[in-house]
């Protein structure tokens, strides 16, 4: 009998050159006093390639992925290993978020991710802490949860929007920096991802809710609102990844103008850290002849 | 300014024959005094083409499934609709049903679909009505649930397995009945598939498990006892199609050998569902005029 290795993981694509999994996450990463404002939001830092290109590396990404994320879902199921990842993924409106959402999910298994989407509080979410209704979409171990927007709204809507005193918000700064500490510290790892879009980037994609049949349901004057207020957020996002970006939990700044970038990007950021793991399949803690020989006696023909 | 409509859904593939998804449905839909036994795991009923084919038509239905359930669900949010789907997977071990949640999940938006595997009971669901864990993952409105088992092992699994005395899961036959009827009265449709697979490809599933690296933690001794029990599930599967195969929610009897042609028909008998409500995209509540010249008066850099 011989013991089967599974096939090898597809290579990435060599015919562009685009950065390894760990280079891109220090391209990416907040620097403490670096100006969100002066990211371009149409470049491509790590990635050489055209958009053909970037799709064509993102699919060979998605299969690593996907072997990655089972990896730690066996080593959960079968060895015990206790850690989850949670990607947290903020932007403007339009800026890709749910695009992305879809594309990690759809790349793993169903089983292996969960995500979320954080929108308006609802009534019962608002008569809770703001932490509550996170802590209740926090991943099984083994699994990866996808944020689409996060408990951060909680500090940039009630600033831009003035919901709140400013103590209340300016309070969850260190309050969330503790919670994804102590998030990291039992195994769990906040991968944080600030998609950045330009003002002529957005107005094509909300024009598009405007005026296309099959967007017109998303549209939302609140949108329009928010790009008013464009400066503002600008500064709540820049007080934001600065005060948060932490050693446990650093920032992703990701340029969102070509999505077909942002996706590839977001997908290497995981595969970045899930790789750190160096996770290999955990081994049968039986005797392959003997199953073998179980699963012959069991066959219903020879009954 | 034009209204722009959305690209055509992609065609089908018409290069092999393939039943529509209507037709599809009556050819699997199990009939009254239908033997389950008989039906031949390794055929391909309404589908003509081989591995290849049914690949590319499955890619090809995959988009119209994504587009049908967006429509569902713009609908809910802009429409006031209140439909749901329940895609219930049952079958042997390694009949399939992981892969089928996959490919299901995978082709929609998801926000869009919700997952849940029922294992043996935990000690909280146990200490709970048997419907209990599945209330809980009843989809939203907008969307579809697809469960990787269901409350179907509770009647199979006491049976087969002598865990309760007859009377507590032949008593579950009408329950489930009447609960499945109650949630199509309130718009929520369930769609009920039985996996059927050969003794021959089982044993070469439950093989590749036990000697590749890659999958030896999938192995559980208990599938070996569950195949040595084949009869006994047979006969419980004949009674439960017998029992439960109603007019709001038929079992479709799916051979499933050749996991491309499974993944095939449960896209298409989904399809099949959606087509039904005959979704058109909601218009919206607002003036396209009025909202442009909003974005327009929006933009940053006139600030």
């Amino acid at each position: 009998m011989t013991i089967i290795e599974p096939a090898e993981v597809p290579r990435l694509a060599d015919n562009v050159e685009q950065a390894a999994p760990g280079e891109l996450a220090k391209l990416l990463e907040f620097r403490p006093g670096q100006s969100f404002a002066a990211v371009d939001a149409e470049s491509t830092p790590g990635f050489s390639g055209d958009k053909a290109d970037g799709r064509a590396a993102h699919d060979l990404d998605n299969a690593v992925l996907k072997d990655l994320q089972e990896r730690l879902f066996a080593n959960t199921k079968a060895g015990g290993l206790k850690r989850a990842f949670v990607l947290v993924l903020q932007g403007r409106d339009s800026s890709g978020k749910g695009g992305i959402v879809r594309h990690v999910a759809g790349a793993v298994s169903p089983h292996g991710v969960v995500t979320a989407a954080f929108g308006v509080p609802t009534e019962e979410e608002a008569a809770h802490h703001f932490l509550w209704r996170i802590y209740r979409k926090l991943p099984r171990f083994g699994t990866i949860a996808v944020f689409d927007r996060s408990h951060y709204e909680d500090i940039l809507v009630p600033r831009v929007r003035g919901l709140t005193p400013p103590r209340v918000w300016q309070e969850r700064y260190d309050v969330i920096n503790e919670f994804e500490e102590g998030l990291a510290e039992s195994g769990v790892d906040v991968i944080k991802v600030m998609l950045t879009i330009s003002p002529e980037k957005q107005a094509e994609r909300l024009r598009d809710r405007i005026v296309r049949i099959d967007k017109q349901w998303k549209h939302s004057r609140g949108d329009l609102e928010d790009r008013r207020d464009w400066d503002e957020y600008t500064e709540a996002f820049q007080d934001l990844l600065e005060r948060t970006s932490t050693e446990s939990a650093p920032w992703y700044v990701v340029p969102a103008d070509r999505k077909w970038y942002s996706r590839w990007a977001v997908v290497r950021l995981l595969i970045d850290r899930l790789q750190d793991l160096d996770l290999q399949w955990p081994r049968g803690t039986f005797d392959p002849e003997v199953e073998l020989a179980l699963l012959e006696k069991s066959d219903p023909r020879r009954r």
